[in-house]
Formats: C-alpha cells, sequence, structure tokens
C-alpha cells in the first residue's frame, strides 16, 4: 500500500493524541495518559520543541474504517550517552492494527534521521510481555540491555518528585 | 563538609571526562567510554547543548588526595513522556568515593531544577547487581519501573543501526 512518512505538524497533534490513546489502550494502561494535542502542539513546536514526531499517512483512498488517513507515528527527541555521544531515543512507535506493516518503516526513518543527526545509538523501551514486539526489534538487531546487562529503569515522580527537590541545598 | 553545587562550565569539561570514566570503571564497563573532553565541551556548550551537567566542588584545604575540587557530576537532558509532558532524564550520577554522601545533594539539585522546568517525573537506569545504590533510590521514592511493569531497555547500534538505516523508504 502506497504511504508517505513526513516530520509532523502542528494540526497532525489531533492525530498523534488519538495515536498515543490507541497505544496506551494496546499498552494496557490507557488511564496514565494526561496530556492533550494542545500540551502536544506546544511542547513539540515552540523555538525550544521537546520532541520530534514523523507520521505515516495515507491517500484518502486507503483511509481507516473510521476515516483517518494519518495512520501511525513515531516519536522520538535527542539524548546524550557519556560513553559514546549523540543518542536519539524512540519514545513511542505505533502504527494503527491495519497498517501494521508500515512500523518497519517508520522505525527504519527514524534510524536514518539519527545517522544524519551524527547519532551513534538508537534506544528505546519494550514491555516484556509484548513479545511480538520484542522478537521484531531482536530480529533487526536490537540489543535488549536489561536481559544483557541488567539496566532497570527508575523513575521519581508526584510527591516523591516534590520531596526530593526539597531537599536541594 | 563545605561544597558548592554549580551548573558545568566548558572548562568543567576534563574533570566532568575524568570522572566519566571512574563511574564506567565503577560500572565494569570502562572500556565502552569513546568520547573525549572535547567532544563533551562541543556537545554540552553549542547552541543547543545536547545535556545539561551540575559539579559539586569541595574547597581548597579539602581537594581529594589525587588534588581534585571537582569531586562529583549530575549529567542530565530534557526528555519528553507522551502520557505525562516533559521529564528530564539523568544519565549519570557520580560522587568520587571519598565525597560520597554529596551525591543525594546532587540528585535533588537536578529534581529542584526538574520542578522549576515544569517537568513531572525524574527518570534514570540502574544496574540490576549495583544494589546500594538501589536501594538508596528506591528509599528516596523511585519507583524500579522494570521490575514493577516489566519495561526492557532496547539500543540498535553499530551495524545493526545502519542496516535499519537503510531500509527507510
Amino acid at each position: 500500500m502506497k504511504f508517505n512518512i513526513c516530520a509532523a505538524k502542528p494540526e497532525d497533534c489531533k492525530d498523534i493524541a488519538r495515536m498515543i490513546m490507541e497505544l496506551a489502550v494496546y499498552e494496557k494502561m490507557p488511564d496514565q495518559v494526561k496530556i492533550s494535542y494542545k500540551e502536544l502542539e506546544k511542547d513539540g513546536f515552540g523555538p525550544n520543541p521537546f520532541y520530534q514526531c514523523l507520521v505515516a499517512e495515507v491517500p484518502e483512498e486507503h483511509k481507516s474504517k473510521d476515516g483517518h488517513t494519518k495512520v501511525g507515528y513515531a516519536l522520538f527527541f535527542y539524548t546524550y550517552s557519556t560513553w559514546k555521544g549523540r543518542t536519539v531515543y524512540m519514545e513511542d512507535l505505533y502504527v494503527m492494527p491495519e497498517y501494521r506493516g508500515m512500523g518497519k518503516a517508520l522505525m527504519a526513518t527514524v534510524a536514518k534521521v539519527a545517522k544524519e543527526q551524527h547519532c551513534v545509538r538508537l534506544q528505546f523501551s519494550v514491555l516484556d510481555w509484548n513479545k511480538p514486539s520484542l522478537d521484531f526489534y531482536l530480529s533487526k538487531g536490537a540489543e535488549d540491555l536489561t536481559a544483557k546487562e541488567g539496566w532497570h529503569f527508575l523513575r521519581f515522580h508526584g510527591i516523591a518528585l516534590d520531596n526530593l527537590a526539597q531537599e536541594a541545598p
């Protein structure tokens, strides 16, 4: 099927917000989504954007059964390794179920952007029960650093973050 | 002991590079460090810095046995959660063994910066065998998302990243 992958524009944020929720439902945590398309607009398209996003779009004749032509997205940002340097972190990769085969092209486009920006790593996180995705990434040559080296992912938020900040000298 | 925590300056990069190597030795992966203080200068202090860094400094009379007054650092950058919004990711937190008690103040200062920048999360990764650090973070209220929700950390690099980029449409 014909499709295009383009850098997201502010007017894509409603579609991106819709797909963020679809991904959260797939990941069994829909109640975790607290941001709206307005925050996506503000945070992604100001003078210091917090993220970058690619959108996969199909022609009108291939629109989804509920009328969508924006059918996938990859949201990422630049991070930094003190061992290797510039890195891309892919926060989300999602394609609507009817169009799932496009995921590979979206991910490859993120990798291409990473190389163009002189990044030496493309990193992301996957839930351990999401075997189809995990197997797909591993088959493409990704390393599972939690399994291989024992990295655990930690977070302060809410009251724990407030309390910690108050301990600053 | 008296100490100051300040935003890193370009001239701190030699000390930061030294401590990056000390941390890598502690993490049992010293051969992984490929960047030098020159890349740290370029990547952290240009018009679009890839990271931010805090440095802990002691007065001359408390310098380390090999003569250092810069004795700790916290290196971090801004990332983005599509569920919650702006986030700080702390890539490294390190204090030289003689000064280890300062780690809490450094981490709390990162949390304070996060709050000032309207970030709702402070995230980082820890090796599972590093029990003293893991227990310390958990005691301060951090959540271990790998243990709790099953998040695994994945990476494309080297030839796998090159191959992936070449598949872009």
